[in-house]
């Protein structure tokens, strides 16, 4: 069959992923919204949430339009096509980000309502259908728009150097990613220590109290940080995983008889991913009381129906054309993507989840203090990292050999095409990782609109398996991005002409040196950002209770200013998030310009030492959160003891670890490759 | 002149510093002990000791005699020269730890006399003669030792493979060290923690309180992880420095007019720096009270010497050579080393002084809780790492270029003499650092033999003098040991006849993501270990107080069994250190014979997360442990108050940080190199 029929395939499986998230849209804009106090609750998260949006698109615009000029001026030799497609990436990946976000603030007070009509059975369906919205709406938009862009540019247009201008696609994702997932981290753990700490610990007030000032921008948080940022994050990895083998196999395999189809291949996947996931998504039904088993079962069929179509495809496209020694190798690549994505979200589980040692005994060591928890943490974070690590290096030593089964010079592309098996399932991924900070905005609306308490019991059921099933999701995440920027990475040494990155020489080995160092330095920045903007945040709550009469002991004529905490956070993120994200655009755009063996060395460095630290931030993190809870829950004293006051302690410093940090580290990996990918040409 | 003479010069400096360490110490046994509780305190420390270092050696015998079977084996076709100047290298370290360890639990109890009849001025005098004669016997014995290895091998038996032997001696070196640091690492921290949680938080009795069974366990853990650890450590390097260089030269500048003498130019480097540090030893003298600049000028004016001298030598013996470029270069390149050494030192000491904004800040954060102080110490602590990566790197480049610019192909011969640069003065440096445990431990005993308050206010100045000094020895010991593994790292790949590691082919990839995991995997099997031994510590001292009677109220017929704690934490460690040491030992040499590019990559990996995290958790746990004592002095409240219990944990949590997994992650990065180096030639 004619390759070219793909693209239209995957813009058509684009747009239906979109018809299924505004199917679902209708299904959560037309469930009741609850009484007055809970609207009232979810307009204020929702006024908050776009006020941040708001604000930080309007900062990402003129960034945009810096590098859109760059772009021009650099790479477009006096068309504009590459500034263009950067511009449409960056405007699809922002509305994702909107569109999530609305439906998220919708679907809160309306999973609050359900809980307290049908409990658990009814709020389940509901949330998980709010982040199907977000998910569908992210994978639908990546695909139809990369599909779109294909057509237009390649096809149509017949630009020259079109994949680099594809690329720039990607690029205008990622630009939207790194500010969306530092800016929003940092708000989000902002509002959330700051709300805590003066809340909980020095008012002894309950979290999500509506006397707390800082209450309003700590759900905004949720949204902020784990919708938004969320999806654009994931809308750059799928958007950059479907590049990278597209352009390596339109660099490499100049004259090869298989180039067409090696290039639609991957938009292939893609589209038998999206019908998976779209039948998939009908399979999350709660049966009894297994919550987990419900969501998974959604991943799991979607996986299964991926592999075998990914079967088919192979056959199809590739079964009959010269110089393809087997088709089955890229099918082999494939699975063994996805089985990396799901061995490491499993690796992510057990060192997160309740169930299992890595948790329990975190809380166990809370009966000999805070530090003890803390060394328990950081240990099993790390431990956990190594073995993911393992566990990678292994599905990139497989996937080269399938790809080398498939075609000669066709390791890379085998690397490449695997991301794609991580990434493709992501409709139905988004949709499990972001149905967690809406069950989370639902507990936080039950609470302060004072529900009866087994609404709060339903809403945190929901929200604790949120925890796990996001930090799966993290872990598919951050496996795909390393792949993916691994291939990025190597199709970047082909766009340079290095014929090989050699440690021995001294240029790569200091570039080697700073890159493995910039990951750290990242973290640390982004820490010490959290920690100034929460301090913004305490100063706030403690001037409100000492100001505002009676707002501490609850006299309700007492209005806590929950605007201004959302001001404050807001400007603080926003302000935070410059340098941190300038400086993982400019230092590889400024290290290729002076040397590009010395960029490679500092984009291999930067790779594998941002993966070790995303990993362990990300599962250092939930384990922490996850072992206060079990405390919480009732073991070694329950709330209150002085177990819980040391698991709390943990819980706070993994807070930064994993919702803004790690998660960062995820997408900075990527933005630098592809950053350096797209100005190959200029560097020489 | 004939460049063989400086085998003898170099012989005859080792044997100048052994006969300043020999006089350091008579003048050290002759001073007063104390009274005979202070003795009997003394006495039970030096036992413990020697009982550590007695089971610690008979364990590290058995794993010699097995890698020298090895070597012999796979190494020696026949002749047992590479055996046997293993067994050397290892007896010589173990002689250097043995050494130390008796002349610093001897200087203990004189401390503390010395502080009790004429304070810090009279203290601090001994305390460091107490250190030099560590100091001395450390260097002594690794220029000694080597240059007769040297004399022995190349010039009298005329072995073939000689600098293989050679290497072989550093490899003995650094076999015993990996042992001594990982061991001694997880010893001193269990005995430390198990003391304090126990003693100080349960018991609710003070530091160092005689009534705690683990008193004295913790005061052995000073000897034997500062002590015997730091120098057997710093053994490895100097001599690991020496070798690479050697080995370079003589496996790279085969043919070359002045192969002779870069072949003993590191020796002789080495002789004048021992020089150097001679004289740098009587400049240590307390002038009014500036206790820092009595040791900073040792060190300062041994360095000062030493540039001078090598500027002459370079001169001296490059001078007119066929093939000689710029004999400025190699001066200009162990200059440029030694400047990389003070500036990372100075790294150190800002992070982690409380002069200090860094730990100033940490002590701020003590106020909103443990979980802000455990942040900012992670956060500054990977700063720390970052700027001294970015050094490292300006190093490494300097020193290529240096190299480069005195003969054709030098540039990795100007990045191994860089790496002697920052370890010649190694005389003075260790001083400086093993003079801290002995104040340490003076303190203790001072404290358990009820002397008045003013003599532990003594020690507790000369105590937090040394945590300060430590600090910057740490960072002189790291970036010697980041720039001689890579030296090491580079004439491997010249042993092994690479052409280039280059990280585009999936072998140098998969070994690169391995490396990189290796540390993290490390550190957390440490911080594990360090967990596991101090819960047995925390159960046997809980024992005690449970059942003897009278143990807790002070009843003075009332004895904790100190033994019996000692017993614990030495099979403990012992048994701890076993997976780890050998991990770091078995992986490089089954990978290496599996494919010499992916050790290559493993190598690198290796090289620069080891370096990171080592800095990183030095300077986290160094600034922690500061901040605590800041407070102590009585910022924020003082002690007892709660900014000084959050700021407890963060000591707590650097604990295993700087004194287990930092510390060993330094050895662990020479030490895969020079397995690698040495067993390079059974690969191929």
């Amino acid at each position: 069959m004619d390759p070219d029929l793909w693209l239209y395939i995957a813009v058509g499986a684009g747009i239906a992923g979109l018809l299924l998230a505004l199917v679902f849209s209708r299904q959560v804009m037309a469930a009741p919204q609850g009484n007055d106090r809970m609207k009232e609750l979810s307009a204020a998260i929702r006024e908050g949430a776009m006020a941040f949006l708001r604000r930080e698109y309007s900062w990402v615009a003129v960034f945009v339009a810096l590098m859109a000029a760059l772009i021009f001026v650099l790479l477009d030799y006096g068309r504009p096509w590459g500034a263009i497609a950067y511009v449409f990436g960056a405007a699809l990946s922002a509305l994702a980000g909107f569109i999530g976000m609305r439906i998220a603030t919708a679907a809160n007070a309306r999973t609050a309502e359900a809980a307290r009509v049908g409990g658990v059975r009814q709020a389940l369906p509901l949330a998980f259908r709010g982040g199907a919205v977000m998910g569908f709406t992210v994978a639908g938009l990546g695909l139809a728009g990369l599909g779109l862009a294909f057509l237009v540019f390649v096809k149509w247009l017949e630009v020259d150097d079109a994949f680099s201008v594809l690329t720039a696609v990607g690029l205008g994702g990622s630009s939207i990613a790194l500010f969306a997932r530092v800016g929003g981290g940092i708000y989000t753990k902002a509002a959330d220590i700051g709300a805590d700490l003066v809340g909980k610990i020095e008012a002894g007030i309950p979290e999500d109290d509506p006397r707390n000032p800082a209450v309003i921008a700590d759900l905004v948080g949720d949204n902020v940080g784990d919708v938004a940022g969320m999806g654009a994050d994931l809308f750059e990895s799928y958007v950059g995983s479907l590049i990278a083998p597209i352009a390596f196999a339109a660099i490499v395999f100049i004259g090869r008889d298989f180039q067409a189809e090696a290039i639609v291949f991957p938009l292939a996947i893609a589209a038998v991913g999206m019908f998976a996931s779209i039948i998939g998504s009908f399979f999350v039904r709660p049966t009894g009381n297994k919550l987990a088993a419900a969501l998974n079962r959604g991943t799991y069929v979607s996986a299964a129906l991926t592999v075998l179509a990914v079967l088919g495809l192979s056959i199809l496209i590739f079964g009959d054309i010269e110089g393809v020694d087997n088709a089955f190798g890229l099918f082999f690549a494939v699975t063994i993507g996805l089985g990396v994505g799901l061995i490491i979200g499993r690796i992510s589980e057990v060192f997160t989840s309740d169930q299992f040692r890595p948790v329990k005994e975190i809380a166990q060591q809370a009966e000999t203090g805070a530090a003890t928890v803390a060394l328990a943490g950081i240990a099993d974070g790390m431990r956990s990292a190594a073995y993911s690590v393992i566990v990678v290096a292994a599905g990139i030593g497989g996937a080269h050999w399938a790809g080398e089964l498939a075609f000669s010079d066709g390791g890379i592309y085998g690397i490449a095409v695997a991301a794609i098996g991580v990434l493709s399932t992501l409709g139905i991924t988004i949709s499990v990782d972001a149905y967690g900070p809406i069950a989370d905005n639902a507990g936080g609306i039950a609470e302060m609109a004072h529900l009866p308490a087994e609404v709060r019991e339903a809403t945190d059921a929901l929200d604790s398996l949120g925890n796990t099933t996001a930090a799966i999701a993290k872990g598919f995440a951050i496996a795909s991005a390393a792949i993916t920027a691994l291939a990025l990475f190597f199709t970047f040494s082909r766009a340079v002409n290095l014929e090989a990155i050699d440690i021995l020489q001294v240029e790569t080995t200091i570039g080697l040196f700073l890159g493995a160092m910039f990951p750290f330095l990242f973290a640390a920045l982004t820490i010490k950002a959290v920690g100034r903007a929460a301090n913004e945040m305490i100063e706030e709550v403690r001037r409100q209770f000492r100001e505002i009469p009676g707002l501490r002991e609850g006299d309700p004529s007492a209005k806590p200013d929950y605007t201004r905490c959302v001001d404050i956070s807001t400007a603080s993120a926003l302000r935070e998030m410059v340098i941190p994200g300038a400086l993982a655009i400019a230092l590889p755009l400024t290290i290729g310009f002076i040397d590009v063996q010395a960029l490679g060395g500092f984009l291999a460095g930067a790779l594998v030492t941002g993966f070790l630290l995303a990993i362990f931030m990300a599962n250092a993190g939930g384990a922490w959160d996850n072992a206060k809870k079990f405390i919480e829950a009732g073991a070694h004293g329950g709330k209150g003891s002085d177990a819980h006051k040391a698991a709390v302690v943990g819980d706070t410093i993994g807070d930064p670890f994993k919702d803004t940090s790690g998660p960062a580290m995820n997408i900075v990996i990527k933005v630098m490759t592809i950053v350096s990918l797209i100005f190959a040409s200029a560097f020489i």
